[in-house]
């Protein structure tokens, strides 16, 4: 069943942002620290038993310069500089492996598997990289609260500065040509996606699907689902640090980011999705900055949203847009 | 939790093999019929926005010569007459999308990819074949005890006579090397797996994972999970047929299959898997004929076994059986 | 709880109906081939060990003159032509066994119960009538999108087709006042209950409970439970098919029977059935034509609707309308 | 799956019984007494609606004498002194609406059906019989463990009091043969059936259907289910009352009554019955003293046993032993 | 998830009053009868091997004059009379042992924990007291509907009676000072304190938390969850007493028990508690007669509401009010 | 119902102990590392609002000099050195609230509640305490995998270290025994609790609640329940970690813990408890080196096992051990 307002009220919700003042500088100063401590990225060749793509063991520099883990997928037979998809992933999903990810090497495409720092231990996909955490604030189970009482602290600090760090890395490989990359992701992913593509300037395309990390107060307030639930778990024990949560947060909601992002983006979102429901999507979308926008409304469908029908979509949008891989 | 014996107990399990006398004579007409009803399959080149691959849209002649769809899936840069990996779906998936079959081509195998015959709505991968069933006996919703009322009408004579003819097709294709034709799939996939090994010779190896469709009475009692669930939910209401029941499914068992099957085999199996319990798969393992055999026992997984790790070994596995692709 | 709008606003809904132009032509093309393909339908004796109570094992002609079959009870000791009620069943059941179904011959009825072919393996009442379907379109488990992707082979045609010609069956046996024929059925049953009065003139009545079958598309809005569930797990798979499936349901709306059926009428509904939700109901309801209609409304039931309660209504009803049995 | 032992160990699973000595004078003196309070039971005609049958709202005196309501059903058309069946009901419902019970009558019988006291407001058939409890311990929710401190004042010492009062109201009615009663029940009117069986002589038959009320610490350590589990809950609280409860359960249990019970009997079990679990079933049947006995077998079925189909078993047993009725 | 209407609607929820005309008369008689059937207060000094609290077994005339349990607890070094918080208990509980309710003699006040008749076995804790019922009405297991087909019946007709009574044991006794009585509680216990705040004149203070039993038919109508629950499992029987079930309640609505109720208060309520759904607690609040109240809400919390939080605030509050105790 | 073997069986159950080489030495250089970076702690008055118990706000150090937080109480009117009871927390809840914890001091004992580094934050007890975690290992949600790829950053080795320290401060205080310290929790207190009474001699008692942290292997082989299923879950995606997880947990298992364990001790186990089942705690208890030692075993419990019955058996226990408090 539909979980939240009829699409009409959807396309037209367009929530008062809850940013802090100190947003642009607060994001400035950390990719700008994180840029500091940077050492150029490792891309290490990998058998992964593969025989049309090229596959590279990825160490890149990310949050403070800290090691970040990836993938990086080149269609052997391809030459030149090609264009890049960066992809971000899911929540609880580490990299895997190689051969997990191969859509994109084989459209014709360079292809960047970012590691979630500390996720890839929840039974799907493995990872590998660690998440060094000095301070080490009580959190509820899992990553959404990890140093939420402190937005210096705060976990997806180190993520979006990875997410970043990931684009700099790709835009500096050889094969890749710097002015076509492209980020993705779904979930989890799609809340990354957002967030480079309001910190990061001339991407190709940005392409969010069912994105987490979006309007955080109105989620908390429509869902149990996890891992939105996580907050609520967090604030049904700490029941003074509400408003303190909520100002951590404006510094990365996707909402703040989508009101910076200029590439051309194609969002999906799914209407009956409980996981990262629809006016929570709505609210960055409609915020988006760019004109180039559209959104794929899948109305039958949960937090899957178009699946392998959305991927085919993402290949025809970006063979018009940087045509012929 | 385990779900079923120890782990010696199972590798030692060779239960007595419930077997129609007349089971190799129901197959040999069965497939007789098939392929006498035959035609030539169809590959159409099909524009899935991918380079590496050259992607076509597949219709075979099936049980009866019914029409059966697929894809057919060629690394581009390769030449000559390749191996091939022909693999089945698990219960209630269809054919999906072709960037949804990536690895084997970039293994550098042919890949033909066989929908199943009425499934592909449950949400999951999408199915294009129709199950044409003139005689429509009373069912459990699904596939399970779709005409098991009577052999020649059960809905897995129909599959495993397609998934025959899928083979016949691949080998039959100027692009495969006919003698290294390897069969696989997870699950259902698994079970089909089986059947195949036991009904055609000369295959290069088969590799099922997790198989479903073995062992069938004690797996009703044993677990309450669907699929398997279908026949007690069946049994439940048609209390009369119990025996006519099993009767019927031993004309399908993967452990009668398995004592038919020679060709090189790598199954897996896991401890926490209640799907497809331990001792149903170890069934039909430890009656498997050829010599060349081995499992890979997943402790701590569920009925997603090894999943991607499961597929990189079968990478490597096939390297070593075939030569560098 | 309640799960749908207060009963106020559920008495006045009123929506536009969703009808193919050639729903008549549609229905009245299906009727004629099914009574082109009849042949008389057998009544058998059957010794079910009742001695209050005729029982008749039943084969009648239903859609393309397939054989279905039911049941037929006529209390022993009543003689000349009887009110008959014409039964259907809940969905999943078949027809059971005689002594499952002793209201209304009891209540000094002819009393014919059709079994819904296919159906009857769930658990719960045992059938016995197949469901040919020689297309055998891909479907989601179950009955609900058997045949979905064109109205022609759409499961509901066969199944009304059926229901239509069981009234024919009991008008035309010498036991039976062909002027006093009822139809009633709860759920699935109230379906074609509905289906039936807008399809068969001069009907005694029809009571239709909790109905299943009507307004579909708002029903996979507001509900996740099955079966109409059925219909959100195909459109979840098939994305692309959203419209094409309500238009093959556009014939099958209960909605639409309603607008055509003149038969005194008692519903029933209640306020915390998420399976068949009130206002689909009352959207079904409000639009029937016939003016010697009510509804109960059972504030605090769910699905189960008034049971046996409602049950005793209707022998207090149609005793109004019919006389002593 | 099957939720107990293997039905060969359950077939010779004899328990040591655990009876207190006094056991057969706690029954004598209660139902002396209960007899001492009698007064004539009313059956009063009541208008159902029905044409087959005649109805009869029944009040009974029993338990000290207290009124116990139920519904006697005779054949219409029926003469002479019939023979009878007492029937007792499932845990939570009451004794309904007349037409809720029509078998026994259709197949021949004078049919009693006893409410439960207490019982009957659960969701399904509504109940109509207090039971005063001027002491009332404190208990778990539901009657289960309703007095379960004191035999004296245990619930089911009222209720299987009132079970053989009614069998004496039958008895004594002009249309009953008192040399043909019957007793029967499913689940708790299983175990209601079992007392009766033990501790009235005479009967024509018993025929508990997966009974309740039987072996309960061994139900208590292999079932989470409820009603059982309202034990579990009960002894989860009051620790240290674990002996003390089944002390007076020894009163109350189906094996120690089975041990006394001589008359034909027809048991039913089935083997994915956790509610009732097999071993528990087998123990009393076990112990059953009548040497005509059987039980039917059920493999898939769960607490719902044979349904539709035990009843049937059951009028054919009947006939055979009592003649057409 | 939110689960009721926005916090600022609740705020200003003011429902009608469903409150029968003889209200404060049913009462007053209710209450001079118990009054009329007392006993001395029973203080019986108990082991519970503390060395800060003296601990007394309490047995206290109740409705009746029947015997209800509680536990009374005095800090040892305290002097004189002191202020006394009488306390009642969540449902399903009794009164469990003495070292589970240290706080408030802790915080240096006299405390006086009532037993709750009937309750205490469902796995938590422990309850020692009877709720003799000579009647016996047939009810949904639980306490909710025992009794509730007559108000002179009704379970809390009783549990209120014993409140007030408790009230009263307490201010007789040597060490309490009757002017500075407390009454509070949660779920059940708020329920309670409501009612005992609108029958008893002269309290200090009231402290309701996350209050169950108030504004009955919407509660019904907007939760599933238990044991409201349990009225519409009554009421799903019992179909044709649904306005005699709300007449009983009437006497029995904390909504009227608040119109009446003018000692200083502080009620707490949360926005994620489907068991005590918001508005029915905002009812009570808004009707609130005295001037001096407060609600905190806590917004991410279910039905635990503010827990030691709240037991905090209530300190300080009780501090505030009554000085240093 | 029953979770694990018969109770005789558990009773004589002695697994062979799984335990590195190094293990004393391990512990040995841990403690040293951390009374190397001792400060003193901190003990600041806090008003708690209570008036028989002097609160302290406690900050110890911890694991490598880490400050660690709890309460201190001690019974107000008491003089002279007491003994302290320390008290370990459950998994998932923090230190709380003062007025949570008031059970030792009542009874006369100086209490020390240990806060447990990182928990407080799933919606019940509060916590205060970071957990600086400079390597941050990939790991499952919570906090059973934190840094497991290496015994020297697993997450016990911080928590078992800062329950020393605990007790190290508790005897540093001016009002505590030193030789009357006592240990004890529940859960995951018990395990802590049994890792304490390995590593520290002279206390005066240990008593573990249903201990966790016990037997790891075979827990997550018998159990899905958390925290064991977060083993279950890293180990389901670190496919190739299974024998370095073990090795890593054998330098925490409860089980070597106890065969280092001197003191008194009175454990708790309860044969319903899936959370931690029998067998992982009698593995711990039978291998406890004390002589003065028993188990309690609550047959039809849960993981709450004896709650404030256990409680009070303790209560009694310490008086018999230690004299009146």
């Amino acid at each position: 069943m539909f979980v939240d307002w009829p699409v009409d009220r959807l396309q037209s919700y367009l929530p008062a942002r809850d940013e802090p003042k100190d947003f642009d500088e607060f994001w400035a100063t950390t990719l700008q620290q994180a840029r500091d401590a940077q050492w150029p990225a490792q891309f290490t060749p990998y058998d992964a038993g593969l025989s049309t793509v090229d596959v590279y063991d990825v160490t890149l520099p990310g949050f403070a310069g800290q090691p970040v883990r990836g993938w990086f997928l080149v269609p052997r037979h391809a030459t030149g500089r090609l264009p890049c998809v960066v992809e971000y992933i899911g929540y609880g999903g580490g990299r895997g492996l190689p051969h997990e990810w191969l859509v994109w090497s084989a459209a014709g495409y360079a292809h960047l598997v970012m590691d979630t720092r500390g996720q890839g231990s929840n039974g799907s996909l493995v990872g590998d990289t660690p998440d060094p955490d000095p301070v080490g604030l009580p959190q509820t189970p899992g990553f959404m609260t990890r140093g939420i009482a402190d937005p210096q602290h705060y976990y997806y600090r180190r993520v979006f500065t990875d997410a970043v760090r990931a684009v700099d890395a790709a835009r500096a490989h050889p094969r890749v040509d710097p002015d076509r990359v492209v980020v993705t992701g779904g979930s989890q992913g799609g809340g990354i996606t957002l967030a480079v593509a309001g910190l990061v300037d001339g991407l190709a395309a940005a392409m969010p699907d069912v994105p987490f990390l979006c309007h955080y107060r109105r989620a908390t307030e429509i869902t149990d689902a996890f891992p939105y639930g996580e907050l609520v778990s967090y604030l049904k024990t700490h029941r003074g640090d509400v408003e303190q949560v909520f100002a951590t947060l404006g510094y990365f909601d996707g909402v703040n980011f989508a009101a910076r992002a200029h590439a051309p983006t194609r969002f999906s979102v799914a209407l009956m999705d409980n996981v990262c429901p629809p006016s929570t999507v709505f609210a960055a979308y409609n915020h988006y900055a760019g004109n180039d926008k559209n959104v794929t409304v899948w109305p039958y469908n949960g937090h899957e949203g178009g699946a392998g029908f959305q991927r085919g979509d993402q290949i025809r949008f970006l063979r018009g847009l940087l045509g012929d891989a």
